[in-house]
């Protein structure tokens, strides 16, 4: 596992070599869809392209399933599942909270996840044996009950079917704290022991498995809305204390 | 101008040293509002405290306005505007978007502002001579119309008056990108050149003084949403853009 860790450093930071010279430049943004505003940028592009070809080179039987370049079959169950730039709104707002999204799946789960940011020069990692932020140790903290806790979602835009909406309106009306604009950054703050619960819906596998390992390995629990696995994304669920999970998936599973 | 501007750095490096060590510990938060979510913290407090010592001493004429101690009035038509930790919220989240807000207002607007993100070393400053990054010179970045702007706003939550809320959502509805949860850091965006338009309301004195001198020397424009002094808070709106300010203006008046 640790053989993985090191050579998910080195993707992490060929990512990071491509992007950052993109970042806080006046840089092209597109738009990927029509009708709505997905933007992507040489920055998305030329960092996925940069872990592409590292994972080929090493681990050449793996299959890769990225965001930009969708994917790549392997003769391996093992895969990994890359998010160039989580968080490319940010990004082209010129806010350090997108991140590098990298895992490895078994191919029944994430068993390595990270999530560097080369702004800030923060690197979250997590495999079984545990999470670190730059080599130290991450925990989970404690929050048991809703009217205590810290709760984050990028946006309220991103839950778009109406019962999940109506689902965090009334869970944020009773939240002690509620914070918008994250993206992977908030799941590393719950990792850390800084918030308490993220709730998100929408997601692609490659903007969850990464934190998985993160989060689990920081002492916290992800889930779907409904208690099931959340590595195809979809509803997703993450918590610090596992009575409070408990009480969000009672609050959010009809809406899953 | 200058000897104002080493003054205000020594502040914030006074500031930084009261209250990262607070940043992302498991401090304790208080409440300071009744029936609401208002949190302060030894981080707030101890950095004010360090600032308005300073100050004291190197300009007993000066008068201080402070979020976390009120008003000092002075002798001199000068006073200091300081606002030790904007962006609470973030701060007890571990989120790098809070910073300390400092402002010297000549008894009738702020000339010299700056605004200090310690963990990312960043000192955002504004003077009628111009504004700056870490020394590096700052411009707002064309865009002429809502259509392809980013706009940005703390939270839909600030907009508390019915009115400001269906004209913001409104507004929300035609830009490009909409972002939300960054304080000041918005507006330093904004300055920086990667945003275009900080729609706010409900903003104390102290929550805007400081970024003044900082969008205006970058070249951007900040006022009421009527095109008013911002520099007492309420409503506020800057634009990296005259143009797209006029048109906002015209948009947001009404509510302003």
């Amino acid at each position: 596992m640790n053989d993985y860790l090191d050579f998910v450093r080195q993707l992490a930071d060929a990512a990071a070599a491509a992007a950052m010279p993109h970042f806080r430049t006046r840089l092209d943004v597109e738009n990927k869809e029509q009708g709505a505003y997905d933007p992507v940028t040489i920055a998305d592009r030329s960092a996925e392209r940069a872990m592409r070809e590292l994972i080929r080179a090493r681990y050449p039987e793996h299959g890769i399933v990225g965001e930009e370049e969708g994917i790549h079959q392997g003769s391996s169950p093992y895969h990994w599942v890359l998010d160039p730039v989580d968080g490319t709104r940010a990004f082209i707002c010129g806010l350090p909270l997108w991140g590098t999204l990298i895992a490895l799946n078994d191919g029944t789960r994430p068993v390595v996840g990270a999530m560097n940011q080369p702004f800030t020069r923060e690197f979250y990692a997590g495999t079984p044996d545990g999470a670190w932020l730059n080599g130290e140790p991450l925990r989970t903290r404690p929050c048991a009950s809703l009217a205590s806790a810290r709760v984050m979602t990028t946006a309220p835009e991103i839950l778009r079917v109406p019962a999940q909406r109506a689902a965090w309106d009334a869970l944020a009306a009773e939240a002690q704290l509620v914070r918008f604009g994250a993206d992977c950054y908030a799941y590393c703050m719950l990792a850390a022991g800084h918030i308490d619960a993220v709730v998100e819906a929408g997601l692609k596998p490659f903007d969850i498995q990464a934190l998985i390992p993160i989060i689990e390995g920081a002492g916290g629990v992800v889930t779907s809305w409904d208690g099931g696995d959340a590595q195809q994304g979809g509803t997703v669920l993450a918590c610090g204390d596992r009575a409070l999970h408990a009480q969000l998936v009672e609050r959010l599973r009809h809406a899953a």
